[in-house]
């Protein structure tokens, strides 16, 4: 029996930030690892995810995951190898989990999903086939009630879940897909990723822009964005438009309230539905979600895009980095 | 044969309101009646409708219905006696139609509804069983999902439609049914309807009196005002609350637009659906909510509000009482 770490790396929540994240909010520490007891695991860590989501839980509210802790450590998902185990979970498996942000993790046997990593490259399972694909997946069929010949709108699109929502629209038989994204390498990267019309919404106002991009209205509306994107979405959008309110990153790090779409009440004569949602209850799609997408993986009719840091230590910077738009596709850590 | 006029008075357009309207904007017109040919009806009025969705048929914009035109007779729901036909109803049917702001109109026989004036007033046909009751029924129960148990809170709810929601709420099982209004008249109103509990909305904060009126929270949110309200509403609706956004009334006379919900990102981590929607939709609820309303009234478990002004001349000022809030149930205009 090769010899187990006794100790690892982990980096914790050193204060909670105000507006934008800096380094100084998170601390690298090495800490013993318990011995394990009954039911549990070691995981060696082969990569980890950052996520916008992880922005609210380090505030102190009241939210639908609970806070980080400060001086704890960070958690979020992961993927790696069963190094040990005294739980029914072979030596050996691949897994997906929860306690990322850390080298070695200690979990229970039956928080661990064994992954195939077969057809597909491990990290896959934290994002196209993950939390942010079936993000994409439930947010378009479900909660934005997609049909054939929908004209789509996706703020955020270069993004992990953005890029996703465009890909999907344009395999179940959109009529158009238009993405707004920060960068022109990342307008370019939507264009070759097969969107009908892609704009940089720095170049001019939004409204406008898509106005451009979606000359005959939009049906629906990916919301990663809020602000003055859902407004302009607003104001293209068909009548029995549908929103679905998946993220607001405009105002993760606002320590002022943003801009509120100021034409809402068109939401009336238009006979529009916005709905929110959180993907945790669409996991009843989960396994409808996960044939499908691999196998469009395995097809090649889905690219996966990853922006990939290196080690632990580089985790914080490369949380920092996917707030400000650093990233195209999915952010992912390597340990 | 009695003779029949030749005449008839009617309210034409004369200018379109720049915010509210004023007195100005109308003129009353005697004009001739044409002939009747094959196919139509001559209809004594006698009463017609207010209501605020006039408002923005007054201005010309492309809207779900089609402005009203410079110099032309308005037009909305009335009720009255068939005088003459040439159609298939015959001579001294009670009806409901189109062709309202004018005390005789000639109408084609398909464009006109009879009525069953044995157990409610004629009236009735404008509001609790017409437009607005259907308006407060679909809503509630098709736009907002409403489910037995659920607290439900109403804005603008001495008018027309709030006041049904309220009623009908709490006739279907609510837990709790809150309403706002704009008088303490109007709150004192309200909870003799069987409110459990009402407030006025000049009294302070609405956030804060919903607060105090829903301790525990709302689940579903029938919106007639927008702005402050649905600010309120939002930060107040639990877990999968629902919004009707039924009208905006706060908007209709604004020249400028009005304060948007800030707060409407918190529509994610709740999971609310917000909904926009026109009674002209939910047709297919109509024979239902007649039917449920119609034994409701006649039981005594629904109270039939009006506020009534008397004559032609009188219906100007009617409709810019109604933009007021000087109402409290439906508007109705007898001629």
């Amino acid at each position: 029996m090769t010899q187990l770490p006794t100790t690892t790396r982990q980096i914790v929540l050193a204060s909670r930030p105000t507006g934008w994240p800096t380094p100084e909010d998170f601390r690298l520490e090495t800490v013993d690892l318990p011995e394990l007891t009954d039911g549990q695991v070691l995981v060696r860590n082969t990569a980890m995810s950052v996520d916008p989501y992880m922005r609210g839980r380090m505030n102190d509210v009241k939210s639908y995951v609970p806070p980080f802790q400060l001086d704890q450590p960070l958690d979020g998902g992961a993927v790696g190898e069963v190094i040990a185990s005294r739980g029914d979970i072979p030596v050996g498996t691949q897994v997906l989990h929860g306690l990322g942000w850390r080298e070695h993790a200690v979990v229970p046997a039956d928080k661990v999903s064994p992954i195939d990593t077969a057809r597909v490259p491990d990290s896959a399972y934290l994002g196209v086939l993950g939390m942010p694909g079936l993000t994409a997946y439930a947010g378009l069929m479900a909660v934005a009630d997609f049909h054939e010949g929908d004209a789509v709108f996706v703020s955020g699109a270069a993004g992990a879940v953005g890029s996703l929502v465009g890909q999907i629209a344009r395999l179940s038989g959109a009529s158009r897909v238009v993405g707004s994204a920060g960068s022109p390498a990342k307008v370019q990267r939507l264009l070759d990723l097969g969107f009908d019309a892609a704009f940089d919404y720095h170049d001019g106002s939004v409204t406008e822009q898509l106005k451009q991009a979606a000359p005959d209205g939009i049906d629906v509306y990916f919301d990663n964005v809020g602000g003055d994107h859902l407004e302009a979405a607003i104001a293209r959008l068909n009548l029995h438009g549908r929103v679905a309110m998946c993220g607001a990153i405009a105002q993760y790090n606002a320590t002022e309230p943003t801009p509120a779409p100021r034409n809402l009440a068109l939401a009336i004569g238009k006979q529009l539905t916005l709905r929110g949602f959180l993907v945790g209850s669409y996991s009843h799609l989960a396994d409808e979600f996960r044939s499908r997408m691999t196998d469009w993986v395995a097809a090649g009719l889905i690219t996966v895009d990853e922006t990939r840091r290196e080690g632990l230590d580089a985790a914080p910077q490369a949380f920092i980095d996917l707030m400000r738009g650093a990233n195209t596709g999915k952010m992912v850590v390597t340990l």
